[in-house]
């Protein structure tokens, strides 16, 4: 048994053990989230990029080019089967920027004009939410939501900014003869920081074309080794020129796959892939970093049953089982790979086909960044942080308006598809229909067989969603396309 | 120091120990392969399963059920994403069994009539190989390799067999009284032993086709148990009825996935391949043991666009990113999923776009086995048991003549297949060419574009393959369709 001293000592132990735990207490709970508590997040975002490409989705060595790293960010972290985008490259990037609708934002489509276009200033895009969290934002990058003054990354949230304005389409015709004689404005290579006018690298030409997204990775492997010594979680997005058209491998990777230029492209992706996972792991941040590796839509080109491309160097991209390329309404347009990593947070391997939406990465990215979402504009994303780390099963989605530009082309609800308007391929024939034609996503991933009867209670359970998205945009209407800047739309 | 008697142990002890090598040298390679040394073979082989149903190919759950231990299986071994098949039932399992092009064994079709059919009893299958191996050798499910006497599966290598001689097109019809006023003999389901007549269990109606699987995999489990127990290596041919037509899950399974009936009975597919793989585990013989799962031929139907089926519980399949349904030449009749494990043995994870085709299988299993390979016939399949085990990334194998029935369809060449004819769906329309068309698999996995021109090099390349086997067809005249027993066909 203890005498005197015993309990004396006892007590004393007790006492500064329980003030220890007090001052753990609240260095957990009291004080502002410090910056090791922030995750780093990166975000690998490519362009026409087919559900059907990575391995990790039934691709890799079917494409001709094993994904390796591709895939093993996938095993490593979460895979979405069913995480959805607008069907066009400026679309989507606007839904994934802001968190809404890309039609809320005046955005649509993507521009074929020479005016004003892109985001305006009154817009929050996923670079300023996170900056004011205190994150180091850097672009590397395609942007394609503005070509001018004030409406460049860098005018968006962005600190540093590497890349192109607009499409790589450009890269294409910006030096022919017939183009430069129309006076139409070449597009640069741009270098930019936040508060100056970014500047001209070079022309976006086909001698660039290739290089590109070699300079994007150095570019963004810089960024993340200099926020990681100045100890500042950081947000990098990296919106690849791959796969978009015309498809031009780096002159490393020409003839690495063994299966022409598309193989050799994927190759040449999934190395640089594994070149930032390798920068993490360098740097002894993997454990603290998102990850994301997704695209902006669905593939360009398929078969010519579908849709083919006149480009010389487009090759077919695949959608896997789903249907149809990029500018429809179909799954092939709708669904991109996805996967998600965040060691020690998201459990390796799992694989859900909930729905998501790119728009609902703003809110969650939010939450685990400790960001603010606007609360004096209508935010369309879901928050869904509980369900991507893997505390509940259902995403909280249970479908979305597809939009075709700026047509309402049908309902998403759950498995069904409830299509208004169909266009067979990019540059395919519009079909309207007085009575919707239904399909069933798990049985019919082509989405040919209309099975409204005898389901005609799918609209019922479906429609819901798309008054209350009309009431919406009714009561908060959006922003003009063109809109010039300064623009504030009305009830908002 | 050691004195005269401690050199005289060490004077012994080394001579018990040369002993002991030379015992256990003799042990090795003089005396015959004893059977611990033969892996035991399980063949788990489905029907008109597409290769885009498994979760390993991109499946699962877009498919609405996750296939976790079919993942499991091919994570744990070799998948082949370009393992291919003849395009109908009989003609595949036909193929696999003996290793020889259907059409040289009389079994180029399904079979329509009433009379014999089948395989000769002059045909070497894989289990008369394996049981000359000193395998015991089981078989569980649907034969469709004849249904009269001396043609059963018991009359062709099998020691016991339990299941159905023809397929599952029975169930649906054979308690009709039409059928029954027709005067056409009911399929009967049947339990058999080597040496005796076979005996009908029950008519094969709906009432058993949703049970009929479970029955199959306890029969299977038992199989391997008593083998197990007696030391005796075992071949286990598991030719499932599930995925053919109508689509009747168990009742254990019903409901199971929440997805409906095509969802439920992947699930129960998976549960059952499972417990084949807990029931090795038990054994302890999982080191020791072949698991292949792969299927027959391709889906049976896809969306109404390529090919549909009117009965009512049949369900659209999926062949993932490649086209149309079984009797076609396209990728999606020809590829079927394909995982093969054997720990220790096959590297796992790995994965191969190599060609390989279900003859090869008889070669390959010979030579784990110890198997002979019949020398005084055409075996058209190719020996690769190095590229199996790794030791070799190349298959042996450029490409095959692609049959539908009876007809040369068209040749597959690494990458490129050529079409003399095509179909659009099992119940397409026969479309001839004057001039081939050339498709690329790798870029145009729908084979939509013909790119004869100005690929004309290809046919050069991939017709010397079509001119030998016609050549050997010649030389070597097949089973006639049809013949009796006993049958042996000139020159073999």
């Amino acid at each position: 048994m203890a005498g005197k001293e015993g309990y004396q000592t006892l007590y004393r132990h007790s006492k500064a053990a329980i003030w220890l735990l007090l001052y753990l207490w609240m260095a957990c709970f009291s004080l502002p989230a410090s910056a090791e508590e922030k995750p780093n997040i990166l975000l690998v975002f490519l362009d026409n990029f087919g559900w059907g490409e990575p391995g990790f989705n039934g691709g890799g060595v079917i494409r001709g080019a094993a994904t390796l790293s591709i895939d093993r960010l996938a095993n490593e972290g979460l895979r979405l089967t069913n995480f959805n985008v607008e069907v066009q490259c400026t679309p989507s990037r606007s839904a994934i920027m802001t968190g809404r609708y890309a039609v809320r934002s005046g955005n649509g489509t993507v521009p074929l004009g020479e005016g004003v276009y892109g985001l305006v200033q009154w817009e929050v895009t996923m670079a300023e939410m996170l900056a004011e969290a205190g994150y180091a934002t850097g672009m590397f990058g395609k942007w394609h939501l503005g070509r001018t003054e004030g409406r460049f990354p860098t005018d968006q949230g962005f600190d540093e900014w590497y890349g192109v304005p607009n499409s790589t389409d450009e890269s294409v015709y910006s030096s022919l003869p017939d183009f430069v004689e129309s006076g139409l404005s070449e597009t640069y290579v741009m270098d930019a920081t936040k508060g100056s006018v970014p500047k001209k690298v070079r022309p976006y030409r086909l001698d660039y074309r290739p290089l590109i997204d070699r300079d994007l990775t150095d570019r963004a492997i810089g960024f993340m080794q200099r926020q990681a010594e100045a100890g500042k979680p950081f947000f990098v997005y990296l919106p690849y020129t791959a796969t978009h058209f015309p498809t031009m491998p780096h002159p490393d990777f020409v003839g690495k796959s063994g299966n022409g230029p598309w193989s050799d492209l994927l190759l040449q992706i999934d190395s640089y892939v594994g070149e930032l996972l390798d920068t993490l792991d360098q740097l002894g941040i993997a454990q603290n970093t998102i990850v994301i590796f997704t695209a902006d839509n669905g593939p360009e080109a398929l078969s010519s049953g579908e849709s083919s491309m006149t480009v010389e160097t487009a090759i077919h991209g695949s959608a896997g089982p789903w249907r149809s390329t990029l500018f429809t309404g179909y799954e092939g347009a709708l669904r991109v790979p996805f996967a998600m990593r965040w060691p020690g947070k998201i459990e390796p391997g799992r694989v859900s086909d909930e729905i998501v939406h790119e728009m609902d990465l703003f809110p969650s990215l939010a939450s685990f960044s400790g960001g603010k979402v606007p609360s004096d504009r209508v935010i369309d994303g879901v928050e869904m942080s509980g369900f991507l780390l893997g505390q509940t099963d259902k995403s909280g989605r249970d479908g979305f308006i597809v939009y075709m530009g700026n047509d309402i082309f049908g309902v998403k609800w759950k498995n069904w598809k409830l299509h208004f308007k169909e266009q067979t391929g990019w540059n395919g024939v519009l079909r309207e229909y007085t009575m919707p034609r239904l399909y069933n996503l798990m049985s019919d991933p082509q989405e040919r067989d209309n099975v409204l009867f005898p389901h005609t209670w799918v609209p019922k359970a479906a429609l819901p969603q798309l008054v209350e998205h009309v009431a919406s945009l009714k009561k908060y209407p959006p922003v003009p396309t063109g809109a010039t800047d300064p623009y504030r739309p009305p009830n908002q």
